[in-house]
C-alpha cells in the first residue's frame, strides 16, 4: 500500500500529515507543540493560519498546553501604529522537556542538552573508544557523559537520548548494520542503549540523515524542499530530504554517497569495494593531497586553507573535482535544490568552491544542474548534533499528551 | 515551506493527500473515483474500509458517480456458505472516459488508446522522425495517430493525452530541457501539442518516471513503496518511486542514471560528458558487446539471448557487471527494495542475471543490498505507455466532477 513505514522520519507539518494512516485525525496539539518548538513563538493568528483551523479550536488548545505547563502566552507590546489589539503570542516553555543529542564520530564523541524549542545549554565531549567491545564501551562512555550533564534517572524534564552514529543504521531498532570506521556490523546499539538508559527514550540515526533533518528545520535549508547534506570526515555520507520529507529507502540506509563506485579501477575502501567515492574525497584523501597526512578536524581544516600556499593547489583542486563530480551523479539522480557539505568538505567548499562547481557542471545534465546550489551548514560544526536531537523530538512530540501528564 | 510542490504526482491515495494543502478536505468523490480506476471493482465495504469514511458516505458517493455515469452497481452472485447479504459491487464504466497515451522512442513512435480502469483498446506506431524541426514533426505525427484512433475533436469520451519522451521533461509546462537522442535542448514540446490538440489534456513525461509510475500502480511494484524504474534504450533512464510517492526532484529531473559518471576516463557520452553510466549499458554498447553493432528493439534482444552461443558471452558478462555496479550505486543512494529493468535491459537480467546481481553485490553496502530485488517489468514493453496514460488519469481525477459534467 502506498504511505509511509512507521520508520520514516517526517520533516514537517506536511510530511507528519502523509506518515500518518489517519492524517485528519492526527491529534491537533501535537501539531501545535510541534509549531511552537520548531519557530519558538507564534501568534495565535499564525497558528491559526498554519493550522488552518478555527480561532476557537487553536484557543483551546493553547489553554491545555498552558495547563500542561509547556507553553505560556502574553500580549506583546504594541507594534507601532498597528491598529486593533495585538494577537497574543504563544511560547514553548523551554525548561519543561529536554532531550540528550550524542554524536558519535570516529575520533570523538560529543554529548550535549537540548531544551525544547532547539536551544543547547551544555556539551561533553570524550575521545571515542575503538576496538574489541567498542560498542558497549561508548555506550558505557555516553552514560557517563549523560549523568555529567545532570540527567541521571531523577532529573526532571530530560526524556529522550538521540544519537548519531557513522554508518547504516537500521531505524526500527537503532541497530548499526554496517559502521566500517567504527569497525561495526549488526551491532545493537539501540538496544544496548535502551538498556543502559531505560528512562530515556532512546532513537538512533545515521550522522547524515540526522545533519539534513537540523539542517532543514533550523539551518541553511530551511524552507527548501530537496535537500541533499554530505557529511564529511573519515567516511563520506549523505542525508536526503525530498518534497520536504526525509527518504531514507526501505531500511533507512538511503543516502550511502561515500560508496558510489566512481572509479572501477579506485583505491579499496573500507567496504570491501574498490574506488568508492570516499577514497577520493574522505578525510584521509584529502589529508594526503594537502600534504598532511593523518591530520583530522581543525588541523586538516587549516591545512585546507594553506593548501595553496603551500604548493599543494593543483592536488586540492583535484579532489575539489573529484568532489564536484560525485555530487554531480547525486544531482543527476535526484535533482535537489541545495546540497549542504558539512565536517571537512566544508572547508574544500570554502577554499576550492569553483573547482567543486566545476566538477559538478561537467557531470550533471544542465537542468538540474542549474537549480542546484552548494553551501555550507547553518549550523555549523553543530548540525549532526542538532539533528540527534530533532529526531528524539519528532518521535516524542508525535503524542505528547502522556509524555506531558507523566513529567506534570 | 514542507510539502509537495504541484509539479509532483502522486502514486497513491496516501501520496495524494500528501500532496495537497488541504488533505482533509479534498473531495472525496475524487478519492473514490481513483480506488475504482485502478481496482476497476471493489465492494461497498472494501470502498468503507479504504475511504476510512463511513457507508452512507460510500453510499451517497457511489449513488453521485452512478447518476453521472462513470460507475455501475451490481448486487454479486452469493459466495458460496457466505451468511448474510453479500456486499454490492462498484465498478467503474470503462468506455466513458478515455485517454490517449504516447511513447516517443528513438527509433519508433507509439500511441494507444486506455479506457478508465486501464484497459488498453487501440495501438498505431510509426517511425519517429528525427532531425531539424522534429519537435514539430513529432507533434504532427502524434495529432495524425491521435485522429486515426478515432479520437478526434468529436470523439466523446477522450479526455486527455499523456506523453511519454526519453529526456529531462519540466513537468510544469512539458518543456524537454534535454534529450540527446531526440537532439533536444529546451523544445517546447508540451506548449506545441496543447497548441496542434486543444481539446485533451496534456500532459508531458520522461519516460523511466511514467515507467515507474504504471509498474507501481499495476505492474510488478504493486504495493512495493519504494522502487527503480531504469529504462533502457539508446540512452538509460531511471523513475523513482520512494515512500510510495513519484521522486521527481525539484524541476522534475530526479532519475537521469544514465548520467552517472562510472568511469571518469571512460568514453565520450551525448551528454557531453565522459564515462557516463549509460556509454557502457545503453543499447549501442550492449549492441557491440554481443558483436550486433546497430541492432536494436527485438533484434538486439535476440543477439543478447544468442550472445553466449556466440561466444560472447564474456563480452556480455561485462555488460552486465557494469549494470550492477551502477544499479548497486543507486542502492547505495536511496535503498529501494525493488529495481525493474525496461526495454534491452530485461534481456540482459533474463540472459546474465547472475553477473548482474553479482556487480550490484559487490557495490552496495549488504545491508540496501539483501533489501532489494532485481524484476523485470509486469506490464511488460507496455510499461511507459501505461505510464503515460496514468499520469493524465492523476491529473484528471484529481477534480472529477467539473470532468465529467461536462462529458455527460
Amino acid at each position: 500500500m502506498p504511505g509511509d513505514a512507521p520508520a520514516r522520519q517526517p520533516g514537517g507539518r506536511a510530511a507528519i500529515a502523509a506518515r500518518l494512516p489517519d492524517a485528519p485525525r492526527r491529534p491537533s496539539l501535537a501539531v501545535l507543540l510541534e509549531h511552537l518548538h520548531v519557530s519558538g513563538s507564534l501568534t495565535r493568528a499564525e497558528l491559526t493560519a498554519r493550522m488552518g483551523v478555527n480561532r476557537s479550536t487553536v484557543a483551546g488548545l493553547v489553554a491545555e498546553l498552558v495547563a500542561l505547563g509547556v507553553a505560556v502566552e502574553e500580549r506583546p507590546s504594541r507594534a507601532s501604529g498597528a491598529a486593533g489589539r495585538p494577537s497574543l503570542v504563544v511560547s514553548s516553555v523551554p525548561s519543561r522537556l529536554q532531550v540528550v543529542a550524542a554524536e558519535v564520530a570516529v575520533d570523538n564523541t560529543a554529548v550535549a542538552l537540548f531544551r525544547l524549542g532547539g536551544s543547547l545549554t551544555a556539551r561533553r565531549t570524550a575521545p571515542t573508544p575503538h576496538g574489541p567491545g567498542s560498542g558497549r564501551r561508548i555506550v558505557e562512555l555516553l552514560r557517563g557523559l549523560v549523568d555529567d550533564l545532570g540527567t541521571g534517572p531523577d532529573a526532571a524534564g530530560v526524556v529522550g537520548l538521540g544519537v548519531a552514529v557513522p554508518g547504516a543504521v537500521r531505524r526500527s531498532d537503532g541497530c548499526v548494520r554496517f559502521a566500517p570506521n567504527l569497525g561495526w556490523t549488526d551491532e545493537p546499539f539501540g538496544h544496548l542503549l535502551a538498556q543502559a538508559m531505560p528512562h530515556l527514550h532512546v532513537v538512533v540515526g545515521n550522522d547524515a540523515d540526522l545533519g539534513v533533518l537540523a539542517e532543514h528545520r533550523r539551518g541553511v535549508a530551511r524552507g527548501v524542499e530537496d535537500v541533499v547534506f554530505v557529511s564529511g570526515d573519515v567516511g563520506v555520507g549523505g542525508g536526503l530530504v525530498m518534497g520536504g520529507m526525509p527518504l531514507l529507502g526501505a531500511g533507512g540506509y538511503a543516502g550511502e554517497l561515500g560508496h558510489m563506485t566512481v572509479r572501477p579501477d579506485g583505491l579499496p575502501c573500507r567496504c570491501g569495494a574498490r574506488g568508492c567515492w570516499e577514497t577520493e574525497v574522505g578525510a584521509p584523501a584529502i589529508a594526503r593531497a594537502v600534504s598532511a597526512p593523518g591530520q583530522r578536524g581543525e588541523e586538516l581544516a587549516a591545512a585546507v586553507r594553506s593548501a595553496r600556499a603551500r604548493g599543494r593547489g593543483e592536488a586540492l583542486a583535484a579532489v575539489a573535482h573529484s568532489l564536484g563530480v560525485g555530487i554531480g551523479n547525486v544531482v543527476n539522480l535526484i535533482n535537489p535544490q541545495l546540497v549542504v557539505l558539512g565536517g571537512v568538505l566544508q572547508e574544500v567548499l570554502r577554499s576550492a568552491g569553483d573547482e567543486v562547481r566545476a566538477g559538478l557542471d561537467a557531470t550533471a545534465l544542465r537542468a538540474a544542474a542549474e537549480q542546484v546550489r552548494l553551501a555550507l551548514p547553518g549550523l555549523g560544526a553543530d548540525a549532526v548534533l542538532a539533528g540527534a536531537a530533532e529526531v528524539v523530538w519528532q518521535e516524542l512530540l508525535a503524542d505528547p499528551l502522556p509524555l506531558l501528564q507523566a513529567t506534570a
